[in-house]
């Protein structure tokens, strides 16, 4: 059991941890030669030039403006003084509503803080039950639902605490449901022509003898959509010729590499091995073997490129078809086309950047088998995931690392080294599968043929949160493998379920405050430092950068990463609403950690993220329905705690909780979710009208060729956070009288 | 333990019962004098004319010809020779489905019956378990299950019958869902012009302060969709009037019965007393008091009327809004027209005489409560209908009886009287209660504000199933009230509870042998006898008829009644599909019971009902579901009948037959049930453009007044089986190649 002491002990080391990451963080975002790694989306969006262009040598590299160190928590107002219609204009409505997400943490935790700390902690206090109990305990557990003595009165004011948590978490998460739809339709309404708002992807075209695919397209949908019809765009199968590019692209920077080292050491030519990782085969001259192996490269590309244009197999059944006005596409998206529901499947088009091009191919009949397979794999995955590394933990022991690499037996046998491998080995192979585990998922994301970004990463994150619900929530309360509490869950009568897991929950507070520390705060203060794309641009500029546009590509900061990070905030939805009753000492390290990520990550999405693409929030729907969840499994929990605290008077009470919480989720689901998945003709309407009268465009020119595979658009480039930028003008007109101060962004936010 | 003599004595009886009434019923329908309880359907469809009309006195009453006599089982070659496309123009789509349900219960269990007599009677009988067990067993038992001993590896033939009997289910679910499909598309393609098809049903129109309901429908309809947009018709709030209405019509009703009581007797004026049910109060004149009140109505009926057509207040939000083609009703009917999800709602009209009227002022905001409300009370109605039964059964006592009614206490006290109250009066409570069930079940299910009959009927069917399901089924195998039941599933671990199930099956088969017996073949043999309704109409037509219309009106059949024969037959589908691998010898009862309705329901259909509305076989995905829950419940009993047998290597292996059955659900809910809850573009545009070419219509004129209130329509009828008939011209044109001798259907019917 931790003491008061322990906890504090720990709040130290975590604090000071965090302190440290961010004075780093303060330093080296001043120094000039790190300004890409901290600043890159105002270089993406060319508000930035790089400052190694200007100033003397040294003062190209270092900041020596001591003034400057001293106002080193500057970026923390920086971050937070962006209005949010700004934000949307910078770095994209997904990104401003994920931001929403800490913000709402704090709008449901902070109420939930005072009326715990004003009610509960006394209640709890004054108790002696621990006291006078045998059993050891600490200050942390006299604060808590332990303390409070058997078939107590007392729980009444738990049982109304947890109605009162309800009520306040739904009434913020329906307000924030509200604003969010809102700022959706408005978004949507504001938004400049966009080739998916006239789009309709086709899938399941039936295929016909007489007819190519194109003319299919055209005669169907002249037919069924005259009056709204106006082009299409087929879809090949370019996936070999993506691959051909992306090894030339290799290839090329190997090239590259090999270049800069020979001009910096003109004496030596470069030389490589060819076989497998360079470690053995053939010497040869490195330029020369990479320059003959781009050509060859080329010379394939070129050929398929050919092939891919030419051959009518390569057509896929999959379309893109624009539509004259929105309203069109709006009927077209949003109805059955002929009587056989599996063929001529119609949906919205996702933005072209966000489209994940590889999938399109994937025939319609497989894909649910595909579904079902990694339904299987992943349930297999979460609950049995541990059979493979603990098989992989026996291998490598130090038996299997000499057998591997004989040549590092005299350092391995030092017994110092020794022992830290037997130590620690095992735990680095399950932190090494925990780090792949989101590539492991949005691979099988991948698999199951989803056809845009957005929603792989939504699956993912799906997913990742399932994962750590078991395996981390479940995992840490009741000790043991994920694969015997199923069994154990199995073999209980389903009541009893809630109660097992209800009494080990007090008990595990203290483990919860530490994990909030290292993963929230720590981990939240290191994401600001960005420590490892630091070491991996300085290495890129080093040994890659030739020009500017190499320098652009190796400062790519990729996107915020939805699939691995909202899970994690819903971890600490789910621990905080867990323990607001239980034990409301946790609330505050909860708060702690939606105040700092908060303000961490508008920092990083103002100045650090480039969104791959922009899907209009249409993550909400889940994130909500994540807290939904996380409150009824805290709601059950508290049920089975109760239950066998002899305060069986309440449980009629308590079980109204779960059912009044679906209820209220069935009616935000009614209320709120189609603003997420369909699109109103009114809206459509409106716009279409609004759009011919204020500015009309030869929407045919500007559709005939937004949907074409990034492989045909410029090939050699991989830039593909930018193609975002080439395709879809996205200059917005805010109106002013809504979003005000837009004019100034540019200047004021140039840090 | 019944043994096979006592189910042959059973079965003897029953056979006995159904003949009796079979050939009862074969001698009445021949008696011209009850020509309108039989054949009534034609009378309907005018096709033909009152016998009593021509021939001697005697002759218009009582069949004379003894030749007649001889054919009695004529009806059923007449019944069946009728072809499937005659079946659907004479009866409507649903009744020719509906006859297909019990079809594929034949095409269903007749290989079933071959399969599980070759294979599994001979593995069972070849045991001696029984034998050498020390317990009393009968031959039935030796044939089924039981007589396996525990871990036997014969048990393998069951495991693979049971996939023989998923797979053949599944084949013939598939095979009929495509079919029924098929014909519903292909009745929707052979549709004349009818109002739903061009109609949607718009509800929850925002109210607005400057426009008039009907103003705002046609503002909001030109604008969003101005190609389409045709006329519409506002709902008024008429439930009182058609109250009004309605209590004229009983008024008449004694009216008529009085003055034909005093036009044969004119000796004595009629009285009648004033209080309740005429029991007691001031003895009056009846004619001249019923003269008086219906007057009184009349004009309470002309001011409510004059009331609801000119109070603004009386407008619902609710409209009809028709569209110049299918193809715009379809795309209004499926897509969703404004931000708030909640506004604006559209839906597919349903057919003139399907809209139940009562039911579209209830405002939208109260549907989820409602809905709430009915749930909570359908589960307690289930789970706790014996509480309020066993309160009755003990006031409905000796005692209880003599203090209501003392006149009645010489009588009682007879012993006899006395014991036979004492022993059947509780069951009688019982029996009435069931017979109330399904009016219960529709009460609530108006309750719940759904807006059309089949939806109605539909949503009573799927609780009486349930009800059956837990109470009958549950019910008898386990025997103990539902509410014991709940408990004990609640306190057992969930792989308990197929067990405890399971082993009680094999037990019980006996009894459900009998109950097929009693309630399929002889309770099908009472269905065709009508011995209710000839009563009724007999009696009808001595008190109260006086025109060739009354006549009409007496006789009026209603319509087949789905929301209880359906659960009936799907019970015999659970217990079929429950007992086909268990005890096989149960199998052929069922299919005797199946081919007899067949016979039974299609010569009722042809003769007798008269469907209230066209749902175009809507019914069918709810017929398909339950087919596979019966499956379902099957095998996950079956699993834990095994459990119990040390026959644990067959788990895994039939812990994959829920699995791929719930698959091949979600595989058809895909596949065919678009076709039964959508309308695909191409069908309307297909449909639209031919009528353009064939028969181009003044639609406006057509569909102006389509959708307005019965009462507006012709006051004082209550004919309402006749609304449809005027309202929608049914005369159907069929494609003589696909439905050939079309034309002949009326002379060679007219039996």
């Amino acid at each position: 059991m931790a003491t008061i002491g322990d906890i504090a002990l720990a709040a130290a080391i975590n604090i000071i941890t965090a302190l440290i990451f961010l004075i780093a963080f303060a330093i080296l975002r001043l120094q000039p030669v790190n300004d890409r790694v901290y600043f890159p989306k105002w270089y993406i969006k060319g508000l930035r030039t790089s400052p190694t262009s200007s100033g003397t040598f040294v003062r190209k590299f270092v900041n020596l403006d001591y003034r400057s160190y001293f106002k080193f928590l500057n970026w923390v107002p920086d971050a937070l003084t962006m209005p949010q219609s700004e934000l949307i204009d910078h770095a994209g409505l997904d990104s401003a509503v994920y931001l929403r997400i800490y913000l709402l943490g704090l709008k449901i935790f902070v109420p939930i803080f005072f009326f715990t700390w004003a009610i509960l902690i006394p209640v709890n206090w004054t108790n002696k039950t621990l006291e006078h109990s045998k059993e050891t305990y600490s200050q942390i557990d006299k604060l808590s639902i332990s303390n409070i003595p058997h078939a107590s009165p007392r729980f009444w004011a738990h049982v109304a605490m947890a109605y009162l948590v309800m009520i306040w978490t739904c009434f913020m998460l329906k307000k924030e449901y509200e604003t969010v739809a809102n700022m959706r339709f408005y978004f949507l309404q504001s938004e400049k022509y966009r080739p998916d708002q006239f789009t309709v992807l086709v899938k399941n075209i039936p295929p016909d003898d007489q007819e190519s695919v194109s003319d299919t397209v055209e005669n169907f949908f002249l037919v069924n959509h005259h009056d709204n019809y106006l082009t299409h765009q087929v879809v090949c199968n370019a996936n070999k010729l993506a691959k051909l590019v992306k090894t030339k692209q290799k290839k090329q920077n190997w090239l590259d590499y090999y270049q800069i080292k020979y001009s910096k050491k003109p004496t030596k030519r470069p030389t490589m091995k060819t076989g497998f990782l360079g470690l053995w085969g053939a010497k040869v001259d490195a330029i020369e073997h990479h320059e003959t192996e781009i050509e060859k490269l080329s010379n394939q590309i070129a050929e398929e490129r050919k092939n891919v244009m030419n051959n009518p197999k390569s057509i896929m059944p999959v379309a893109f078809v624009s539509f004259k006005t929105r309203w069109g596409a709006a009927v077209c998206a949003q109805t059955q086309q002929v009587r056989n529901p599996t063929l001529w499947l119609t949906e919205w088009a996702p933005e072209p950047r966000d489209v994940y091009w590889k999938n399109l191919p994937i025939p319609h009949v497989s894909l649910t088998v595909r579904k079902v397979i990694m339904g299987v794999a992943f349930f297999f995955l979460t609950f049995f995931y541990m059979i493979p590394i603990a098989f992989v933990q026996s291998l490598a022991n130090i038996e299997g690392i000499e057998k591997a690499v004989p040549f590092l037996k005299p350092i391995i046998n030092i017994k110092l080294i020794k022992s830290f491998i037997q130590g620690f080995l095992p735990g680095i192979v399950l932190k090494i599968f925990l780090m792949l585990l989101p590539k492991i998922l949005m691979m099988m994301s991948k698999f199951e043929g989803f056809l845009s970004k957005s929603r792989l990463e939504r699956r993912c994150a799906s997913r990742y949160y399932l994962f750590k619900f078991v395996n981390v929530f479940l995992g840490s309360i009741i000790a043991g493998a994920a694969f015997e509490q199923l069994s154990t869950f199995l073999n209980q009568p389903a009541n009893r379920i809630p109660e097992i897991i209800g009494i080990a929950i007090p008990m595990k507070a203290t483990f919860f405050i530490t994990y909030i520390m290292v993963d929230g705060w720590s981990g939240t203060a290191g994401e600001v430092l960005r420590l490892k794309p630091l070491v991996i641009y300085h290495l890129k500029n080093i040994f890659l950068v030739k020009t500017e546009r190499d320098r652009e590509r190796a400062m790519n900061p990729g996107s915020i990463g939805f699939n691995t990070g909202e899970p994690q905030i819903q971890f600490y939805f789910l621990i905080g609403l867990v323990y607001a009753v239980v034990t409301p000492l946790l609330i505050p390290f909860i708060l702690v950690f939606f105040g700092l990520a908060f303000v961490g990550y508008r920092h990083q999405v103002i100045n650090v993220y480039n969104p791959k693409y922009e899907s209009r929030a249409a993550f909400w729907p889940d994130v909500h329905g994540r807290v939904i969840t996380a409150l009824i499994i805290s709601q059950v929990l508290l049920m089975g705690l109760l239950s066998t605290k002899h305060a069986a008077a309440s449980t009629p009470v308590l079980l109204a909780l779960p059912v009044l919480t679906i209820g209220f989720h069935i009616y935000c689901k009614g209320r709120f979710e189609p603003a997420f998945i369909r699109y109103p003709l009114q809206e459509a309407m409106n716009k279409d009208t609004l759009d011919r009268v204020r500015e009309p465009m030869n929407l045919k020119g500007y559709l005939q060729n937004a949907y074409i595979h990034p492989v045909f658009k410029d090939e050699g480039s991989d830039d593909h956070y930018e193609d975002g930028v080439v395709i879809i003008p996205t200059k917005r007109q805010p109106r002013p009288e809504a979003w005000p101060g837009e004019e100034i962004i540019q200047e004021k936010h140039k840090p």
